[in-house]
């Protein structure tokens, strides 16, 4: 008899619950439903107007889709809820729930009801940069080592930077805060009744690792006094690795699902790195390009190595027993929309009508036909900052080589080069500092649904591409470790390599370096070096002095 | 009774004769006619195809042109041929015609009708680039001192490599070539029968100076044994000094034009050159910027100065008794023209059309409500390569600053913004060097019609601009030479400074730097100095390289 997993994705937006059959990664069904207050980013539900750079969410929404997406997929797969043994749910993160000591979100409460800071602040709340960059600095100036495990850098969307914000601009919600809980651990509460906060999100996001815990009490008291303690206080708990089983769908999760109560619930994860098994990826040397707005790159290594500018690396962070590395490109599809938005003429516009394709249709089909190098253009992919290797959100974009004859399609082109270029830039820092990079895979809408884009990174990386077969690998991640949480003896499995190695894998296609791009991307890319290093490593600092200059006059 | 000079200005495409009261500068009247057989770059009359890089002219649509525009411009005048009593006329250059003995063109003789070598090479003619080449290395190797006062460079467009050019490729035509003539000196010729070099065409595009002469016959035999006498055998005659008379109406070209035999005719000029006394422009420290698709910037000064990177200096060259300095940006409206169609999205295109404006008039109005500095942007103005100061037609263009909220009206901004760079550091350049600008002008279209893009250059230089009051300042400006031809005798002038001081001018209109501007374009320019250095002066040869990539993978 089959059984079955189900995974839930939580995304910026919206969650998506999928049903996969164990042991085939069949995936059955999926339903998927928008918060109803989706990111509240102008005003609070009372109308009460947000800060610039604040984005909140509200902990209802999560239950509310449990609620309708579950019951939703079970139905339309025809599975019986006696035959579903594990649930595995991944989320954004960093993304912070105050709770009382029942576990309540503060903003569920009366009396904080018009409390901006009572709600979940989402993974883009970006208003605690002040507290990121005090914490920074006296991170350096105290020589703290954790500082490498980051690239040199904590960002301001981070647990830390969050819940100070709470503390000095609302101490009273702060005072009434039982625990901070990443909002994947809350969902996770309230489906099991057990707090079991998950290494990847402590790992990534919470300064947290595996052989060192937490940052030193001296470290939180130089911030602020009232910080000394905000570990035991405010953060209290056993770290569980990735993997491990919460607990068990309790009664009223039972109710609110549809599942059976005893149903096997693991802890939380997030949705790039729950992508890895989902693609069939476990072992030391595969690295996942999760492609889509913006580029998440995982990487597996068997050791800790300090790699430059990378986003983290944790201890069981992606797969139990191994260093999960982080890193990542602020804007790829982004960068692409932006260009289809702000730089297309109208000519093509209606071309394009007339040939019954989108604007990105025909920009493609035209920049496919152009050779490597023809254009003569080349870009540095910096339009929103870059987020690893310089770690510099005050960099911006480059292009250069235009000529009267330049066409849209040609700097098209060079903009997803550009990007390329930053991704093979991202896997030599990889291999430079130890870790090497044995295989690369990708998954994401970009790397199911662009062709074009994925040879331009096969040719530009000279590797063999792999794209997850899954078009929704998160979803089949979390299910997955919801089958892990159930166990072998239960109808699941004992560990994650295990249900990678039957439910997860790539396509047959993949994408191979054509041997005359690489030689000229080979060139084109030593060019791209040079300019990254003289624009972002100080030689020229022009771009951030063209930003205060900017800052100063927007005033 | 109010006497008249007749200016005619030979443009590229089309003549245009201007009628103009002489002591006041009152234009009447003018009729402009395009040349029936345009520029020939495709095909010759006969159909012959041409090659890639050649640009031809007709001989006879200059004499259709003069039987035409005359008569017309006289006839909406009402003025009598009888008050006329000089004319001027302005061409393009280099633009070279090879004549018999008796100064017919050989494409006018029947044993020539097919062979393209036989036509006109008009200036924009660029398939010499190899001899030019060749010319260089040589005057280099052999420590040729004329070239400083070329910015080091002899271009592909000038007379020798044209003349070389017609050697090599048909031996023919050269032989039975009596004289190579500058095509206004030939129009010159047909008009007074009286053959007259002027010192402008020959200084800035035949390597000849006043005080030197032409560069020396072991020089030219270096080239090309064949070449070692080109001067005495090809170049002969005088070369006379600008505002000079070259002669009068000869009765065949009275039936021509309707003018009278016997008015004086002075001898050719080029459009910018003559544009300066149109512009009341006769002194020490004045610049002149034309400015249309492309700018020129003709400085006059008291000495021979060598500043880098400058396109020539010539002795009497622009006005007798001062040293007349060229410089240029190769592509000015041309940039802006390529951004319109090139990258302006479709949305604007509608809102252009909703508001009855052309894109142009609509990114105009949404640049000009930036500031300075705003958009973070930083342009460099080298889409058709650096024409002055750097001297390097392999630069291309570079943007950067770019960020996904970049809108295309700063895109557009940035780019104007950097062809005011290139004006001011053409301007630092002069002064660095011992030619100090006192005045700073403009005339052409875009100093006419555009007080958003003037106002820029005036904030970004830190200067008053003043423009030429006239729409027309060529064909004034020849019309003005021409009643110098007269002589003041016979109710013109005796010196174009004369002329200038009662009929040039300027508009009451001008544009003064606004502070607040000024101090941030200070520091941008800062900015574009150190990346116009670092990508143009041999640290990072990129563009070069790209350039080279590009010819490589289109071949």
């Amino acid at each position: 008899m089959a059984k079955y997993a189900i995974g839930v994705d939580f995304g910026t937006l919206s969650a998506r619950a999928l049903v996969v059959e164990i042991g085939t990664g069949r995936e059955l069904s999926s339903a998927t439903m928008n918060y109803p207050h989706g990111v509240m980013d102008e005003y609070l539900p009372d109308g009460q107007k947000l800060m610039p750079d604040w984005a909140l969410q509200h902990p209802q929404d999560y239950l509310d889709c449990l609620a309708h997406t579950i019951p939703e997929a079970m139905q339309k797969s025809g599975v019986c809820a006696e035959d579903v043994i594990g649930l595995g749910i991944d989320f954004t993160a960093c993304t912070v729930v105050c709770v009382d000591k029942e576990g309540t979100p503060l903003c569920m409460k009366p009396e904080f009801l018009h409390n901006p800071h009572a709600y979940i602040k989402l993974w883009k709340h970006h208003s605690a940069q002040e507290e990121a960059n005090r914490m920074n600095a006296i991170a350096r100036e105290r020589g703290e080592t954790f500082l490498d495990r980051y690239g040199g850098k904590i960002s301001s969307e981070w647990m830390v930077p969050k819940i100070w914000q709470t503390l000095q601009e609302a101490p009273e919600v702060y005072a009434a805060t039982d625990r901070f809980l990443e909002a994947g651990d809350w969902v996770v509460l309230r489906l099991t009744g057990a707090e079991a906060r998950n290494a990847c999100m402590a790992g990534y996001k919470a300064m947290w690792s595996k052989s060192q815990g937490y940052p030193s009490r001296e470290y939180f008291e130089a911030l602020d006094p009232r910080l000394a303690n905000v570990v035991a206080e405010k953060l209290p708990g056993k770290i569980y690795p990735i993997g491990a089983k919460a607990g068990e769908i309790t009664p009223e999760a039972a109710a609110l699902t549809g599942l059976l109560p005893g149903t096997a619930v693991a802890v939380a994860n997030v949705d790039a790195h729950v992508s890895l098994p989902a693609a069939g990826l476990v072992k030391a040397g595969d690295m996942l390009m999760i492609m889509g707005t913006s580029t998440c790159h995982i990487m597996l290594g068997e050791q800790e190595r300090i790699v430059p500018g990378m986003c983290g690396v944790v201890e069981d962070g992606v797969i139990p027993g191994l260093m999960g590395y982080e890193a990542g490109q602020s804007c790829v599809g982004d960068h692409f929309n932006w260009f289809l938005d702000t730089c297309v003429p109208e000519e093509y516009a209606l071309e394009a009508k007339r040939k019954g394709m989108d604007l990105h249709q025909l920009l493609t089909e035209k920049a496919q036909e152009q050779k490597p190098g023809e254009s003569g253009l080349m870009a540095l992919d910096w339009w929103n900052g870059n987020r690893s290797v310089l770690v510099d959100v005050d960099l911006t974009g480059m292009m250069l080589g235009m000529t009267l004859t330049t066409k849209p399609e040609e700097m098209y082109r060079a903009l997803v080069e550009a990007t390329a270029y930053g991704t093979r830039m991202i896997i030599e820092t990889f291999e430079k500092n130890g870790v090497p990079v044995q295989g690369l895979y990708a998954c994401g809408g970009i790397a199911k649904k662009n062709p074009f884009v994925m040879q331009i990174y096969a040719d530009v990386c000279n590797r063999q591409i792999r794209v997850a077969r899954s078009n929704q690998a998160p979803a089949l991640g979390s299910a997955m470790f919801g089958a892990v949480a159930a166990g072998k003896a239960r109808g699941g499995y004992d560990s994650i390599v295990d249900a990678a190695g039957e439910m997860g894998g790539v396509d047959t296609r993949d994408y191979r370096p054509i041997p005359e791009n690489v030689a000229v991307y080979e060139q084109l890319y030593q060019e791209y070096v040079r300019l990254h290093d003289y624009f972002g490593r100080g030689e020229n600092d022009v771009m951030k002095r063209l930003k205060k200059i900017k800052e100063e006059q927007r005033r």
